[in-house]
């Protein structure tokens, strides 16, 4: 397992939270979101995913990660 | 049909925008969002709805109507 904790913009209140954790489970990840902090901490398989497919499935959903 | 325009806080983004108008559509009425002003402009059959309700239906959402 792998964690990472990316640091994400435009995420606002606990739909986003949901939108981000929704998306990333769907990935096969887990995340967790600290909207004050703008952070999603990422906890997936690196034999099964890519952090760049981690990062993509976050801003397909509208956000950015910088 | 009437039309009253409430301010509401705590309206952050599109998915705020989608829970408010979906919840004012499944009472019938009708709403539309702007963030920037918090503002909901609601439609409502005044023979069929109450304001009280549609203001409840925005509290249940999550949100402030001042």
């Amino acid at each position: 397992m792998q964690n990472v904790t990316l640091r994400v913009e435009g995420m606002s209140c606990n739909h986003c939270v949901n939108a981000i954790e929704k998306a990333l489970k769907e990935l096969g990840a887990s995340g967790k979101v600290d909207l004050a902090a703008k952070t999603v901490e990422v906890s997936y398989d690196e034999n099964a995913l890519t952090l760049e497919a981690i990062k993509e499935a976050i801003e397909d959903q509208g956000y950015d990660v910088v």
